[in-house]
């Protein structure tokens, strides 16, 4: 099946909401061997939404719009599938059932604007969804589907997997003929010119993609045919990778860290100042990490670093926080205030501000320890803040990961 | 302008990488008056990349690709703009010794992959880019422009100001015809229905968008005339929702947070469980935060709970982590440890595991503490893990936010 994905909303469209729906939908679908076509991103203009569907339409099997449902004046949706698909707006008695419950269960009282999320295409079947006020509009039209979703992302992620069951029902999977690994510790260039005789071997058969991630890169197989061994070009890949290699699947470096400590059976904790917390967010992200996390200092100011961590004043004031011998007793500090195996540290310099001619914004110390020792690097790491941000987390993760 | 965006790459597409240069280009160029067509995402295939940027230069004046650029195999967007645009590839000298310094101070040696950036299209002129290896490539045909940017997300960030100005040179800035503000507090439902009468009386002038984020709401108001006076109405506006405005433009409620602690000259910590770490990341994202901001304790374990925050273990044995008494001690451990005057803390279950009948997943005390008071409030977050920590740190800062 080929599938397009249409994003609708001015939040979207003008940059001031981040899109997550259109990847998730895509991993979800690609994972079941469909072809993801192209995404749109509209605003909620009545022209761009039947535009965008009418284009996708053309090039796609089915086509799966998140958004524009809501229940505020900028919501046109309904409208635009109606003169593509027919129909007038009905009153559906489930979805208000499901609308009032909602709102009961969560103590609100309705307004009008809300009792109008029951009004609906009768040219469309519904999908009622048990988490939000929008139902699911599941439209047909010379053999092609329009599934119109609401657009609030965990509405989006909870019902997906009903949205997905209900295509493949009608298209069936397709052949699930990618396979995909991690590894960590190689840059794309080179690692394109390691495997440059196995893309020439098999340049008939697959397409080798390189997807980098921070502090890694997802490289995937996609075979062409259903005659190739997908399983056996795949292991020939995973050999030629071994030193790199992190584990199947498009892993993030917290996800390889953790599978690693619980190998092991350790425990970690962060001591963080230029990561501010994200070392600690990326690996709370991950469910079941309280198994093997115990928890974070994030120790911005200085005096934090010393009342809490345990850093020496003296060291703070003969190197400043920026050096080594300051980041190696964050790590040690993580460990003993917290309890754990191992830690990971960060201290450095992530800008706009702050920065000097022998320390420049980017300059970062990242250490990290285990039982069986205690190892420290020094960034640069080019970019603004934020780059600097995502880089010595990723960083960081991947020295504890190297050394477990 | 009519501005359309194509972003270029299978890990975008797929849902591998989160897409955040549409958003970037978007709000930059919606901030100078252009209009935003279509942000358009395909993969690394010919067919793809070509088709979009034909669609796009049809209904648009200038198109920004983004992607597609780098050194390796899957990347053929320089071939679809010679389809299109003409040319042939030439070695760029300028680009060539750019590249070679880049690499001599990140201490890398180059290959030929790497070698090849400097091969480019003899149609385009180039902006040379400062912080990568991949030019960038300014296109025109029949009064159209196309540039084309590097996909890593900073190095867009860091050249798009040199693009900005290409274009408005050009085009002109459009009419600086949009305002917006941020309001907290209040449902969209309910604002709608407040700002009815206001939407009734501007029907002509004006359209009014709703635009949802965590725990706030930005407003935006587009005239389509130059006659309406844009800042009449949107005093006006501001004046309708007084009780529940934050500040002009799209403000994060950390945003919001940090500016009221300069007012007061308060400085903040976060104590966090269930959030992990978010609270912490959210306010560090923002540059100067170190002014206001000065730790959090991430107390993930209950040990981490008592040793480092103080928190009564007679009080977690019998009231649990999640709990009113134990969210209001850690809020104050908070403070006392970090040395500041504020403080927020949580203790939740995000999921999906760890609920109870009498305390389902999604379950979060929440405490916010300034030198005048603390104050709780228990949330039942819908959602799932993602959706309970990201709801979870906003109305806990904008708990705060409210006391302050």
């Amino acid at each position: 099946m080929k599938l397009s994905i249409i994003i609708i909303g001015d939040e979207i469209l003008l940059g001031r909401v981040q899109d997550t729906n259109s990847g998730l939908i895509a991993r979800t679908f690609g994972a079941c061997g469909h072809d993801i076509v192209r995404v749109f991103t509209v605003g909620d203009s009545y022209d761009a939404i039947r535009n965008a569907v009418e284009s996708a339409l053309a090039v796609s099997d089915a086509v799966i719009t998140t958004g524009g449902l809501g229940p505020t004046r900028d919501d046109i949706t309904k409208q635009a599938m109606m003169d593509i698909f027919g129909g007038k707006l009905v009153l559906n008695k489930d979805v208000l059932g499901d609308v009032e419950a909602l709102f009961a269960a969560r103590s609100l009282k309705m307004n009008d604007l809300t009792a109008m999320q029951a009004m609906v295409p009768d040219s469309c079947t519904v999908i009622r969804n048990s988490v939000g006020t929008a139902p699911i509009m599941c439209f047909e039209k010379e053999g092609k589907m329009l599934v119109a979703m609401p657009g609030v992302p965990y509405e989006t992620r909870f019902m997906l997997p009903q949205v997905l069951e209900k295509l493949n029902a009608i298209y069936g999977q397709g052949l699930n003929s990618h396979r995909e690994l991690t590894v960590s510790g190689i840059g794309e260039s080179h690692l394109a010119g390691m495997l440059a005789g196995f893309e020439d071997k098999y340049a008939q058969e697959i397409k080798l993609a390189y997807l980098p991630v921070p502090g890694a890169i997802h490289l995937r197989v996609d075979s062409h045919s259903a005659e190739v061994d997908i399983d056996a070009v795949f292991e020939e890949l995973k050999g030629l990778v071994a030193d790199f290699y992190c584990g199947n699947g498009s892993l993030g470096v917290a996800e390889v860290l953790l599978a690693k400590l619980a190998a092991h059976g350790y425990t970690v904790a962060s001591a963080e100042s230029c990561t501010g917390g994200n070392i600690a967010h990326l690996i709370t992200a991950i469910p079941g990490c309280s198994d093997y996390y115990r928890g974070s200092v994030v120790s911005y100011h200085n005096e934090v670093k010393e009342n809490v961590l345990g850093v020496s004043a003296q060291d703070l004031m003969a190197h400043g926080a920026v050096s080594e011998p300051v980041v190696q007793q964050m790590a040690y500090g993580a460990c003993r205030v917290c309890g754990t195996d191992c830690a990971v540290a960060t201290s450095g310099i992530a800008g706009p501000g702050g920065g000097s001619p022998e320390k420049p914004v980017g300059t970062v110390w990242i250490a990290a320890c285990t039982p069986q020792g205690l190892w420290t690097q020094l960034l640069h790491c080019h970019g603004d803040r934020q780059a600097v941000i995502e880089r010595a987390s990723a960083l960081a993760l991947k020295l504890l990961v190297e050394h477990l």
